[in-house]
């Protein structure tokens, strides 16, 4: 920890020329009576990210940050006012029609050269940044048994494995009591299949299986699933629990460290390498966002999102009602209209499911977003797009659907916001770098892929030091550009792509698996 | 282990005297040109727990089993022919109309007496079967954090509090990323918020959030939600992750420690005492079924209820799609019209569930079901309600409700039939004893309460010999009438509530909590 420093001068932060509102950056917030530097007294205090009326705005005149209309005054507001939540009307959401469909060339950008990192390259082209054992399950109802059995192989083999990092048990509430018929079923059956084939697993599948589940390991991976490798001819890499040959307890627990072992033996041969940081897919997320979101940290992670993709990577963002409102930005940086129709559809599909459940996107927004000063989704939405950079948008993934082997750049990867399941879906992609923003603070990783945790604001990243890996607090504090700081995590990046553990792998913490399921249950 | 025993003498179980089809007993099954005395020869090789035509069937003819049409022939079926599933034809669901409400009047039984058990009395006058500490999660965030601070608390403080079973970490994939308005999201909130009440944690509840969650602490627990006690005056009980006061990630592991020995400490109070067995909570449930199911396992389930309710005790049965084909069934045995129509609302509103997915009650069949002999959702539903036993409905609870303190007898608690998804509601309804029969097999058990697990059949019961704690294929083998089995149920019931452990809880190998969410995720 760093001593905490002296107060830094009151100022406020415009996203947009256009914007009548700037947002409070200093650490603590603002009192009533301030002198803004070129800019209103304060009627108010001010807490900090919290958005402030640059002129005196009449009832009903939009209220515009990031140069758009994120709500209409429901009252006259003096310049130098708190514009909080409670003083915005919300716009509708735009309809999908008249959109602009690829209507922005793209820049000219130099490719990015020269940038490397150290990983496990695999048979299908797709390069780890971890080496993992990962033990797919087809149902929840195997997961004691194969949480007995991780326990097992990480005490008494994973110690003979020197080059394997650790074992996964994929356990998650899927297989059993669903409607595996649905057409939505295909969903959560994807993703379970894609996780399995992430490459920190090196291809080495291996599945158990209670017997009796809907969701059969042939139904799981069909044959030809595996573009890695497939020996199953030798049916050696499915252990099925209720298959007659297991007698008691033990044998199915030796049985799952028996298969264990022939993949460890072929994971220990992998050893790190050179690969150009093409090879990097890294999934961008934000969780627990503040008003700071959309200010410091998801800007940084724009500059290197364009970074990426000017070094050939794969980079996605995702987050369905977190991109709605700016539908229009999204389709215009189509890279052609079959990529802006593919937004179309994602968005549209997740308008009716959420209709379904006689909500909209509006639902997204949670107490600590608005404790944090983001009034509303227009606003989150605005400041949550702005991680995708400037890059065009050169596919489009469903939920839980993987990468193909074509698919690079920027890549829209439709999934929930909710950051658990959003991290899933993104796993099923391929991601093998995750990069997850938070003004709030969570403790959020995954045993799968290392997880940088990127706090908005000093004053988190002060508390949190042991668990935030960068603080882009220092752009509201004045002391780095977006841009330096953009560049500071794209070799952030490539540091723990190469095995630099993360805040989150040296505790150790992780969340669950949540598939996203839209299909009933039974 | 015992030794295999001799093959017994070729035989058919028929279920209701009005039944044309019956099924094979036998162990392994019975090859064609096997006569049955008093029945058909077998024209087919008919595999154990599946069905034999009794007569000659023609096309069109209703199929009887339990004394209820599951099918109707496809074509014209010789006696002594395998009736299996492709020779049948799904009747459809029965409508909501014109049932018999309560039209069955109680047998008079004599109330049973002299049983009692050695639990865990609790100030609102539950009983607990187990001393556990319950740390109760507002957020799936908080997840990795809370099982870090769960293992630190089982190495470090239990060693400490002798009289405590274990910590659990009550972890589940809701509280952020959901439609927390929807009307349906009532059912995972009230999920989560009884489950922590569950007489096992004899009222110590202490939460972990993360701060910015939707699901705060006062809306998972507003006050007055505890009915055992609530000292909040203290602001004790909840540990916010995000609150100023933490600086780094062992200040929220040492907060969680501290928070957790001031209820060890208490918790460490509890002595067993002698109690009646009224005291008991049983939830009833099947999975991996097969024909035996409803022949061995749940009947003598049935037995066992019947026993529970002459007991005094409360005993619940589940499965929302395992009893819709017999709604005429449950609505004749309600109590009273009110819980009739509590029954028609439940089964309703999941019928229109399942609709709006697309799907309806037969999705909830399984591969292993087929396999099993159990050609439809009719014949699996009979089977299913047969444990219900013979007593009144006394009450309905929706899905996560907790049993009201006059909520005694016979209650049908619906929920989805998923394994893990039942169990975890049926913990929410109070649930102190788990009894869960199985023909395929499975695994399963539960951190939070013990579950009794019978096999259907001596074949699975002699293969997981160290995971079956009962073997009901002595019914189906001539060994031990119905009557008897359900007996030694009932006396297995009071030995495991009183501490015996189950073959799960040896193997410490337990299931998640999965939570029923029909609202949308954002
Ligand atoms: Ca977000
Ligand atoms: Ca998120
Ligand atoms: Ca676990
Ligand atoms: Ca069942
Ligand atoms: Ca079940």
């Amino acid at each position: 920890m760093t001593a905490p420093k002296p107060p830094s001068k009151p100022h406020l932060i415009r996203m947009h020329p256009r914007d009548n509102v700037a947002i409070v950056g200093n650490d603590g917030g603002l009192a009533a009576g301030t002198t803004i530097p070129d800019g209103p007294t304060l009627k108010d205090k001010v807490p900090q990210a919290h958005k402030v009326a640059l002129t005196d705005l009449t009832a009903g005149q939009p209220v515009i940050r990031y140069g758009v209309t994120i709500g209409y005054a429901l009252k006259d507001i003096a310049a130098g006012s708190w514009v909080h939540e409670k003083l915005l009307q919300m716009p509708s959401a735009r309809n999908f029609e008249n959109l602009p469909i690829a209507t922005i060339k793209p820049h000219q950008t130099e490719p990015l050269t020269g940038f490397t990192f150290e990983g496990y390259r695999n048979d299908d082209g797709s390069v780890g940044t971890r080496n993992l054992l990962g033990i797919t399950t087809t149902v929840q109802c195997v997961a004691g048994v194969v949480e007995f059995a991780v326990q097992r192989i990480r005490n008494e083999l994973l110690p003979r494995y020197k080059n394997v990092d650790d074992v996964v048990g994929l356990e998650h509430s899927y297989g059993c009591g669903v409607a595996i018929d649905a057409a939505e079923a295909i969903i959560p059956i994807r993703t379970v299949r894609n996780i399995s084939l992430n490459p920190n697993f090196g291809g080495e599948v291996m599945v158990v299986s209670l017997g009796c589940e809907k969701l059969q390991p042939d139904r799981l991976l069909p044959p030809g699933s595996f573009p890695i490798k497939d020996d199953r001819s030798t049916s050696v890499n499915t252990i099925c629990l209720q298959d007659a040959e297991h007698v008691g307890f033990m044998s199915m627990i030796e049985a799952i460290m028996r298969e264990a072992e022939i993949h460890l033996k072929r994971l220990n041969q992998r050893t790190r390498e050179t690969v150009p940081a093409s090879a990097l897919v890294v999934g961008m997320q934000c969780g627990g966002s503040d008003a700071l979101s959309g200010v410091t940290a998801n800007p940084a992670l724009g500059i290197a999102a364009d970074l990426l993709v000017r070094a050939g990577a794969t980079v996605m963002f995702s987050e369905n009602t977190e991109v709605r409102d700016g539908v229009d930005q999204l389709t215009a940086r189509a890279a052609n209209p079959d990529v802006a129709q593919a937004i179309i559809d994602q968005l549209e599909w997740y308008d009716n499911y959420l209709a379904r459940g006689k909500v909209d996107r509006s639902a997204n927004t949670t107490p600590g977003n608005k404790a944090g000063g983001l009034s509303n989704i227009v606003e989150k939405a605005m400041g949550s797009i702005i991680k995708s950079g400037s890059a065009q948008i050169s596919s489009v993934l469903a939920p839980g659907e993987k990468l193909g082997a074509g698919q690079r750049g920027l890549v829209y990867a439709a999934t929930p916001a909710s950051d658990f399941i959003c991290g899933t879906l993104q796993l099923a992609a391929g991601m093998n770098l995750h990069i997850f923003t938070t003004g709030r603070g969570t403790p959020y990783g995954l045993a799968e892929c290392p997880v940088i945790k990127v706090a908005t604001r000093s004053d988190l990243a002060r508390r949190w030091h042991d668990l935030m890996d960068v603080n882009a607090g220092r752009v509201a504090d004045g002391e780095l550009s977006i841009e330096a700081l953009g560049m500071e995590i794209f070799k952030l990046m490539l540091e723990v792509a190469s095995g630099r553990k993360t805040w989150a792998e040296q505790w150790k913490i992780h969340n669950a698996l949540v598939l996203f399921n839209p299909a009933p249950i039974t």
